[in-house]
C-alpha cells in the first residue's frame, strides 16, 4: 500500500519517468512553520551527481501545494510535489523482453499484467524516496528537540568509503554498504505493544526503501553471539539511562530514553555496466544484457538522508500517538 | 497497537500471569477445516520444558471459542484462548523498585504510570506469542500449497546448539541465536508497493516478537560487502527462477517465485540467575539484583515455531490481498 | 470488518448460539478504574424479558479476562466475554432451505458459502451488541465529564410507546421506532476532516447496529425543507454556544460545544409470528414460513443503551485523538 | 482523517482558495483505461454557474499526474489535481472576528488554533468534493456492470425543484433538499460484518460530504412507523430478488442483489445574502453580519454527482474486498 502511518500519515505517489513524484502528509499538527526552503538541505544531501552516484541530476525543487498558509502548517494535508525533468525514457524499452537481474522488472510485469510504467523502474524507483525525505523534514520539526542523524559507516566491506567507491568505479561494478542512524533526546515510552514496537514500525518503513536487505537495532546480529550477562544493559539512574546500549534504546518495543541505534544493510545497486545474463521472455532463452543508462556505483551514499527522514517520520508518528496511551491524568 | 494485518487481521490479548492469553483472527475465509487438535503440534514445538528452556510448563490447551461451526471456519472472527495456570506471581513483586536490566519493566512503568500488570512481564511476556502461533496454524492452511519452515541455525555464536546450551546452563547465563525461516512454493506477485513490501510487513511482525534484534532477507547484511555483479541473481527461466537467491525471493518488495529466506537475530534472554546491577527507584542508587524464578537459557530454541507462524500470517494476509491488485480481468 | 476505531479500537467476536460473545478493547488508557460490576446497569438496560422484548433471557454476566489489574485498566487490551447459555438451536434448522424475509440468512449463505453459523442469526445476531455495550461502559469513563444519553421517543409511529407495543403484541406483529441520543458537555474541536467528521464516524458505528435504517443529526431530514435563514444557528457567545441547535452540535464535521443530537430509525424486527412468504431454495418455489422461536415485538426498546454506548465509544476515540491535532504547543 | 477506504484508498487534499484541490487514489487495479476526458461529464454536472448555484465558476480541468501510462492505470497511485484560479480571497477576512453561522469558521479556529486557511472555507470547502467526483469516475469503471445514479428529488420541501429555487432566489435565502441514489446490478454478498456493513461505510463517506444532515436506506425513517409484516421483503426467487425493497438492497449489512437505495438530507447552504447575527470574538458581543461573496441558493442541486461518485467509490472498495471473504475455493 502507498499509505503509511497512524497519526502522521503518508500517501506517496509518482514514477521515475512520469510527470512528478511527491507525497501527501496528513496529520501534521497546525502551527508548524514551513516553507519550501526548509527542504533544500536534505534534498541536496539526497541528490545524485557526486562521485559514486548516477549522473542523472534533477533540479528536485519542492513545491508545497496545499496545507500551508502564511508560512505555517494549517492542520490540513500537506501535498508536496517534485517535477521530473531530466528523463531519458528510450533507455528502458528493452525491459519488457529482458528483465534486469536484481530489479523489479519481472515481478512488476507479473503483478501488474504489463500495465506498469516500466521506465526507469516506474513506481519502484528510488526516486520515490524524495517524498520520504520531504515528509521527514517536517517530521524533524515535530519531534524536536529529539534529533536523528544517519551516516554511511561502511561500503563494499571496508570503512574507507572513498577507496571502496573508487575501486568499484574502476571495475564498472556497484557496491553495497552499511548505514547507521542514531536518534537522540528521545522521550521514554514511545512504542505501542504488541505489534507496533518501535523496532517493528521503523523496520517496516526502512524495508520499504529500495535496496534495504537487513535492519538491526543496538547489538543487532551480534546479540545472537552474546551471553545475557554481557548483553543486559545495566540501568544506572532513575531516568533509565544505561551503562551500555545493546538494546539500541528500546526495551519491550518501547523507548527507554537512551539513543535509538539502527543499522541498515544496503545492497549494491542492481544496475551495473558489466554485461549480465537474464532470460529473454520472447525467445525463452538466456541472453546477455548490457544495462545502458546512468547508474549509481554506491547507492548507499545517498541512503543516509532517506533513512534519517524515514526514522524521523516514524518518531513523529509515535510522539503524536504517545500523549494518549499513558495514564489518564 | 495490538491489532495487525489488513486482510488477515489479528487482535492479540492477555498477560503472562493474568487469566489467559489469546487472539482474535478476523478475515479468515469461510470453509477452512479447523479444530483444536490442529494447533497441538505447533504449540508443542513452542512449549518450554526441554533443556535450555524455562521449567514453567503450561498445558497450553487451545480453546476455539468463536468462528468455527461444524468443523469449518465460518468467516466470522475466530477467538482462541489459552488459560494461564502455572503462575507464581510472588516471584515478581520486586520489579516495581528494581527494574530488571534488559526487560520492559522500567519502560512499562513509565508508559503506563504504574498501572501495568508487571507480573511475569505482563502483556510484554513471550507468552503472548501463543496467540501468534495459533494464528499461524490457520494461516498455514490458507497459504497451502505454500509452506513455511524455520529452524535455529546458530546459538551463542556456534552451530553446535547442544554444546552452546550446555555451556550456558553451566554458567547460569543465557545465550542468543539465529533463526532462519524459509517459505517455499510462493506465487509471484505478493507485496504491495510502496510501503508494504514483503520484507517490510514480515519485519514488522517479526520485530514485535520479544527478543528480536535484527532481521535480514536473502544475502542480508552480507550484501553490504558484495558487488552488484555478484549479488544480482541471474534469471534462468520464464517463471522467474534465479540461479542464486541473494534477493531472498523478493525484488522491489514483491515475491519473485523463489524461496523467501529470512533470518532473525534473537538476543539472549534477559532473565539470568547471575547477580546483576540495576537502579533502585526508591533508594535512587545502584543495587545488586538476583532474578529468581524460572528462566530460558536459550529463548531462541523456542523461537522457530513463532517466527514460522508469524511469517505464515503475513503471507496469508498478502495472498488474500493479491487477488485484486493485479490487472482487471 | 470486525475491528473499529483508530485510538479506541474494538475487535468484536461471537455468535448468537455459539459458546460466547464479547469484545477486545485496545487503546484504553491505563489507570481507568474498572470492575465487572460497572457493566451491570447498562447490561440490564439492554436485557430482554420485559414486555415487547424476546423471552430468551441470558444471564449476561460480563467477565473481564485481560487488561485489568488491581481494579484499574493497565493499557493492555481489555477482553470481555459473555457466555451463551440459554440457546435453543433446533429452532433454526429450516433457515438453510427457507431464508427468513428481512434477515441475513440468504446473504450470509451466499457470502460464506453455507459455512456460516446460521443458528439464531449467528454472527449477525443482535446479541453481538453486548460487546458494544461493554465497550461503551468503559468509554463513558474516558469521556467524562461528557455524558451520553439515549431514549426511545417513538414506536410504531406514535409517541405513546406502551400503547404501540401492546397493539403490536396483540397482532403478533413487530414495530419499529425512533431512538434519540444526546451527548452533552462536549469539548469544541472533536472530529477529523475530511473523512472522519463526527457525523461520519458516529453513523458508521450506528449503521453497524442491526435494525438501523436511518441516521440524522440535529435538524436531520427536516433540514431539507428549511431555509438557510431559519437553519443557521446564531452564535451567541464566545464559547460557540448557539441560540438553536439545528447543527446537532457539529459544524463542518467538528463539534462546536453544543449538545450532539443524533436520531436513529430502527426497523421492526424481522422475526414475527405471522406466517410469511419466502422462497424454498431446494424446491425453487415460494413457500409459507412461520418463524417459531422467541421474538422481540419492538427491538427498538432495547436499542437506546446500545446506541448510547456506541456513541460513547466514538467520542472516546475522538477525544483520545484530539490532543494531537491542534496546534503545536 | 483525510484518508478513506480499505482497498480503494482515497487521500484527499486542497483548500478552496489555495493553489489546488485533488486526490490520490491508491489500490486501483492495473489495466483500467483512463484519460482526462473521462472525468469531464461528471465534473460538468458538479459545476456551479447554473440557476441556484454560485456564480464562481472554475475551469475545473482535471490533470492526471501519476498512475496512468499509455492510457491505462498502472496499479500505482493515481494523483489527480485541479488548479484553483477564480478565487476572491479578500471576501473572507472578516471571518476571524465574526464566524459565520452554520459554517466551520468557529470550530476550525478552535481546533487549529488560528492557523487554518479560512479563505472560502479552506479545507472545509465543498470544493474538496471535486476529488471525490474524480475518484468516483474511476470507481464506476471498476464496478461496471454495476451502475450508480443519483438525483435531487425534493428541494425546499417540494418536488417542483425549479419553483422552489426561484422562490429562494427571490428571498435571497438558501434551501435544502433530498437527494436519492440508486445502485443497480449489484452482486450479492458485498459488505463486511460487523462494523463494515454496506450502510455503515456508505453513510461514513456521505456524512463527510459537506451539508449532509441525514442518511437513510430503503424504507429509512419510514421504517420506524411500520410493522414487520409490512416491512419484510418477501424473497421471490432463488437469486434473492424481493417483491418490495424496504431493505434498500441490504440485509444484515450485506447486499442482497436488489437495488441499493440511499437518500440524503442536504441542508440549506449556510451562506446567504440576508443579514444574520453572530458573535464578534473581539468585541465579545453579538453583531450583525452580511456574508458577501457568491453563494449557492440550493447546494443540493450540485449534490447528486458527488453522492453518486462517493457511493461508487465505496462499492469499488467492497468489490475489491469481496473476492476473498467468501469460501476457500
Amino acid at each position: 500500500m502507498n499509505q503509511f502511518g497512524k497519526e502522521y500519515r503518508l500517501s506517496i505517489f509518482g514514477e521515475s519517468h512520469g510527470q512528478c513524484v511527491g507525497i501527501v502528509v496528513d496529520g501534521c499538527p497546525a502551527g508548524v512553520p514551513l516553507q519550501e526552503h526548509d527542504f533544500l538541505a536534505d534534498i541536496q544531501r539526497r541528490k545524485s551527481g557526486a562521485k559514486g552516484t548516477t549522473p542523472r541530476t534533477e533540479e528536485d525543487i519542492p513545491v508545497i501545494r496545499t496545507g500551508v498558509f502564511n508560512g505555517f502548517t494549517t492542520g490540513a494535508p500537506i501535498m508536496i510535489q517534485f517535477e521530473n525533468k531530466n528523463t531519458r525514457s528510450h533507455d528502458y524499452l528493452f525491459i519488457k523482453d529482458t528483465p534486469r537481474p536484481g530489479h523489479a522488472d519481472y515481478v512488476a510485469m507479473q503483478k501488474f499484467g504489463g500495465f506498469e510504467d516500466y521506465r526507469g523502474g516506474g513506481h519502484f524507483s528510488g526516486r520515490l524516496t524524495l517524498g520520504l525525505v520531504a515528509a521527514g523534514v517536517i517530521a524533524k520539526k515535530i519531534i524536536y528537540p529529539a534529533t536523528v542523524q544517519a551516516a554511511l559507516i561502511e561500503a563494499g566491506g571496508i570503512q574507507d568509503i572513498d577507496n571502496a567507491v573508487n575501486l568499484a568505479i574502476e571495475k564498472k561494478d556497484s557496491i553495497g554498504g552499511i548505514v547507521q542512524c542514531i536518534a537522540t533526546n528521545i522521550p521514554v515510552g514511545l512504542g505501542e505493544p504488541f505489534f507496533d514496537s518501535v523496532e517493528a514500525v521503523i523496520s517496516h518503513i526502512v524495508f520499504s526503501i529500495p535496496a534495504t536487505k537487513g535492519v538491526e537495532f543496538g547489538s543487532g546480529f551480534a546479540a545472537a553471539k552474546m551471553a545475557g550477562s554481557d548483553h543486559n544493559d545495566k540501568i544506572i539512574d532513575v531516568n533509565g539511562r544505561t551503562a551500555t546500549n545493546h538494546a539500541g534504546g528500546i526495551n519491550g518495543g518501547i523507548t527507554n530514553g537512551n539513543d535509538i541505534v539502527v543499522r541498515v544493510a544496503v545492497k549494491p545497486a542492481s544496475s551495473i555496466s558489466i554485461p549480465q545474463k537474464t532470460i529473454s521472455l520472447r525467445e525463452r532463452k538466456v541472453k546477455e544484457l548490457v544495462v545502458e543508462g546512468r547508474h549509481d556505483t554506491c547507492i548507499a551514499l545517498r541512503f543516509p538522508v532517506v533513512l534519517e527522514n524515514a526514522v524521523a517520520s516514524v518518531l513523529a508518528d509515535f510522539m503524536l500517538m504517545a500523549q494518549k496511551t499513558g495514564r489518564v491524568k
